[in-house]
């Protein structure tokens, strides 16, 4: 990084635990912090860090605040529920005035919506920067996170999932799936993670798939993906979600997936006896493990 | 067909309306018709045609049932809510006598699971037939079912939704998905397609995608199917809840997807303003449209 770390970071919270974990870490790394969050996305806890809150779409008060800040390092962390748009871009004067830019990074559809978005914040002056480069702890390693490991059967429906999420990269969706007895059970679109697990739960509790074969939840980042936005996240809550459907475990993209709250994720796993285990998507090539 | 048309034909009927309307076009053409219908899963309406009803896993009663009608061509239609698996074998002598066949069938995953269960039938003497030659008048042809077509930007999602559903084909997942605005929202797993259809209604209100573009169900085979079971089907009650969810049509794959109550499905269709289109897979090659 070519700016130093005493420059006070701004943090763009979203939903989750991952802003206020992100932003701790930061802190302990000596930096100071400026949390701003999305009101109806943010969790209130960010508040201990003195967060001050924006509407959705009231770039003119995020910038104003940023300025008055001192704040030239930003990172937008945390999960956003609602979708902005046109109707959502509040009427603060600093927006009106950035209005033609804010609609030129609205339009065009979701593809690359985030991207323009960043550009949007570049083209201000601001420096966009990810999670990892911020707080590499929380990023998930090779090897597992707690005792277990996936046996044989397992390690087979890992290979699989894995295939089936590079052979989706090209279509910008599907950032998970679930792999049961050798048969992909559900593919994640924009519901999300919890919304997938519980659809296993269900197809399984309905008998519309064998109940020999314990599934594996399996994530990846799609090739396409900016680290600076929408890291794919797992958590004590993703374990537990996890054990409650029946899942044998979960296997996820090492290097391009965060964990959050890592000892809770460990105790969990441990706890309901599931593996949560970092994989190397390279190992699989061509659609096909090798 | 090398049989003559004045033989029997079986019909084993699952659930939906789909075994009806096939019994009836037999019929139509001209031929004795045995309907047996799996308890749990078929319709009580196929009593219209004196249907006789087995258990899950009564192989034995119904090779039986099948002897005394002197039937050798067979059906196997409609849909199955539970997976048959070692516990769902019922007891008849026929049954425990063919037991090492069956569960070998049985065995080996689900991947293939009905194509054993058709190399166990043909083993004993019946052929098993496929809808479309029974009753051609099913299948969904190239072109509009009703008054609407597709407009230029629901052509460029219905060949998006393609493109993903080819590159899923080696997978053995995937007979649908819904795309709205260029972006895959949904895509079908092991629920069916009424859940993948109810998922984009409650994505879509919960405002997790963009409401501006209205999305298409975009359905297809896969390539290993076996056309003598489980083609995909639509019907009115598919165009209902397309309509109720807010999509703005349904495109399926010509000459491998059944329309069950054409007349029917053509005026939900109407009634909501929707398209529902027959469209030609072998136009997307490559994952990209041509």
């Amino acid at each position: 990084m070519d700016r130093p770390v005493d420059q006070p970071l701004a943090i763009l919270a979203g939903g989750g635990a991952l802003p206020l974990e992100v932003a701790e870490a930061a802190r302990s790394a000596g930096r100071r912090v400026v949390v701003v969050g999305i009101r109806g996305e943010a969790d209130a806890a960010i508040e201990a860090f003195g967060a001050q809150w924006v509407e959705w779409g009231q770039v003119g008060r995020l910038l104003d605040l940023l300025a008055a800040e001192h704040c030239r390092d930003l990172l937008l962390v945390g999960g956003v529920v609602r979708r902005p748009d046109f109707r959502s871009v509040a009427s603060d004067f600093g927006t009106v005035r950035r209005l033609p830019k804010i609609l030129a990074a609205l339009s065009g559809g979701d593809d690359g919506l985030l991207r323009r978005v960043i550009g949007l914040l570049e083209s201000e002056g601001l420096r966009v920067l990810s999670v990892p480069e911020v707080a590499p702890a929380l990023v998930l390693a090779n090897g597992p996170v707690g005792r277990r490991s996936p046996e044989a059967a397992h390690r087979a429906d890992i290979a699989r999932g894995l295939s089936l999420l590079v052979a989706l990269g090209p279509f910008d969706v599907g950032q998970a799936a679930i792999v049961a007895g050798g048969r992909i059970v559900a593919i994640e679109g924009a519901e999300g993670t919890d919304a997938l697990i519980d659809r296993y739960r269900a197809v399984r509790t309905a008998g519309r798939i064998t109940r020999d074969a314990q599934g594996v939840l399996v994530k990846a980042s799609k090739p396409q993906q900016d680290r600076r936005v929408d890291l794919p996240v797992i958590g004590p809550e993703t374990v537990r979600r996890a054990a409650d459907a029946g899942l044998a475990g979960i296997a996820a993209e090492a290097g391009q997936v965060l964990v959050v709250r890592r000892q809770e994720t460990r105790a969990a796993a441990d706890a309901a006896g599931l593996f949560v285990v970092g994989v190397d998507v390279g190992a699989v090539d061509g659609g096909l493990p090798r």
